[in-house]
């Protein structure tokens, strides 16, 4: 099978632009010209730090990120921003307010993710509250996703943690959701957000923001490489404070190291960090957020809309519209009794495969089939899934 | 400059070798026929497994590493170990000794990252010994680098910690130095070594410790990656324990994780690992370990003995012969008054660099020049470093 016929729709590490690898390819012998490859350059080189601040500048651009939100280029992946989100606020609640009892932390539980987050948290902290838990809800349409005005809401939260693309489940939150929470609350509790599989798909308003983090390796680059943008105003040395309830914080999840250190307290993940910065340009030559976000729509109307055009076949994941992934379309393949079918999967995974469309088996926690359809898969990659779908059904 | 005049003695990240490179630049598009990038592949899917396994075996080969040693591939570099190694063995003494009262913990001074490692201990726990601090010798040849049977040692210590190679001061402990550590001590203690720069440069004995790791960006490939090699017995689940004084491990630093999971708790640095995997298929193709040990005794004597032709040219900043580093050679050039000399040392970099010599200014924190001769420079590189010496010593 070649690359040009491959149609990759793994769900993260996913395919990335040929044209990116090519230069990639390049560029790990020579990289302008140095001598030198990219990965073999010190990170401390004025050429190195080059591409460190015009990466973060182009993403800038991208996702329109302010100037008082610090940009932070770390290891670890999302499993570590689930220890470091949590440990930063409660030592910038602390700042805040130096004399208050231990505050609470508010999370709302969408699918495998966002579980695993207040898992975490719940291991290191002892006053989590589940704001709001809509796992039962994905699957059944008679029970609507509660709005953000009814989520159940602390006082004294020191964040609000969500998650915006389930990767897993497929449950994506629409655009600005969380703008439905209380005016006071919002303006009161910095909220975090896992953007991981959705970032650059779509519009964030990072505003509404106290942190926004995403781990590279679905629509941005290789796995390796974790960006965290974070208000300044957050970011604070937790070494310094009292509380008596904030557990020590390892250096490597201390935001202030990061952030006095632009992102080089220690060598950095250099290769995803120029893979990545290589993505950004292309999407800002390719007209940014709003040209990609209607190409994704575009892409999502297509394999949506051959998966509901036959309902005896495939049963969708999401039973409410508004909630359904445009990132990962999670379907279950229906045997003739109209029900759920490992086998009908199979058979539906092979003729997808005799059209070259791979890794699209469903995460083993939830079963039947994922497409991934990430910013670097094509409107025509997506027409062509779309085309297996119906012929699959018969049509 | 091309990649063949270029000889690049950075301490890292560093040289890797070409014919690795180019077969890297090869299958970021297209791996084995699977029409897709090795860093578009799933972490999960057989392919990369493979891939993974066959890495952690031929490291295994490489390193001599026992079966009762896990081999973890893990992110966050040398600082996150610096927190992890203290995190974990803590936990594995109070699985050990559930009734005791705070443990001690040992730690050797050697120089700048062994000193950011105690530096990180003392941040988290609270009975911190300096075992022995040599910093003040490093440059005195007639105050000698006290052997680990004169060494201050804890009672009830929960590890031994050492720098075997340290970076920036150019100082490297004699092959199998811990071995002089009294015989009760060595078998009570978890002994951690920080092999960063010098894994693979020559043989480290495994079973000697409880905790060998290394950042992959020197000896063996990009950044991004840290091995870490650990003896089963030590590997505790955290969470099950009661002691006070054990701080909470964030997810990502409990080595159970990464044991339980095979590295693949979440997503791994596929780049890294696969890079490094492709380094040691050519070292065990050329060797091993023994072979490249020989080659850079003859580098760093070519090296080292061209330095000290020309003692009123060029001063060590290691006084002591056993102790100099056969990885990072860091020296002053003199001025005309025999002392180190700013300006000197310019010219000498200029001279390196019309010779293709580059990334060899020392660290900012020691100054002078620091010529890194690690595994990917061959001993004709080392050499023309050594005329180069000569020359400007005007020999």
């Amino acid at each position: 099978m070649t690359r040009e016929q491959t149609i990759n729709l793994g769900a993260g590490p996913s395919t990335l632009p040929t044209s990116v690898l090519t230069e990639a390819a390049r560029d790990i012998l020579d990289y302008q010209g140095t001598g030198m490859g990219v990965i073999e350059l010190s990170h401390r080189s004025s050429t190195f730090q080059n591409l460190l601040k015009q990466t973060e500048n182009d993403l800038r651009k991208l996702a329109d990120i302010p100037d008082e939100y610090a940009v932070l280029f770390v290891q670890g992946g999302g499993t570590d921003q689930f220890s470091a989100t949590l440990l930063n606020l409660l030592a910038a609640y602390a700042s805040r307010n130096p004399d208050a009892p231990t505050p609470a932390v508010d999370y709302v539980v969408s699918g495998a993710w966002s579980n695993k987050a207040i898992k975490e948290a719940q291991r290191l902290f002892p006053r989590v509250n589940v704001a709001c838990d809509v796992r039962k809800n994905i699957g059944d349409a008679s029970q609507p996703i509660p709005r953000p005005s009814q989520w159940n809401l602390s006082q004294d939260a020191a964040l609000l943690y969500y998650c915006d693309n389930e990767t897993i489940h497929g449950l994506e939150f629409p655009v600005d959701f969380i703008q439905e929470l209380p005016e006071d609350y919002r303006k009161r509790v910095p909220i975090v957000a896992d953007c991981s599989s959705n970032i650059l798909s779509r519009p964030v308003n990072i505003r509404d923001h106290g942190i926004v983090f995403f781990g590279a390796q679905k629509n941005i680059g290789p796995s390796g490489l974790t960006i965290v943008v974070v208000r300044r105003d957050l970011v604070v040395d937790p070494d310094a404070l009292q509380a008596q309830y904030l557990p020590p914080i390892p250096t490597m999840l201390v935001y202030k190291n990061m952030l006095d250190n632009g992102s080089l307290y220690n060598t950095p993940p250099m290769f995803p960090i120029y893979v990545s910065g290589l993505v950004f340009q292309k999407l800002l030559a390719e007209g940014g957020v709003p040209s990609i976000t209607k190409v994704n729509q575009d892409k999502a109307d297509a394999v949506y809309g051959a998966l509901l055009a036959s309902p005896n076949v495939y049963r969708l994941n999401v039973a409410h519209a508004d909630f359904r992934s445009k990132m990962n379309i999670t379907f279950r393949v229906l045997g003739e009794d109209g029900e759920p079918s490992e086998e009908a999967e199979a058979a539906f995974i092979k003729l997808c495969g005799e059209h070259h469309i791979v890794q699209i088996k469903g995460h083993r926690s939830v079963g039947g089939v994922r497409t991934s359809i990430y910013n670097a898969t094509s409107l025509e990659q997506a027409q062509t899934l779309a085309s297996v779908i119906n012929k699959f059904a018969g049509k």
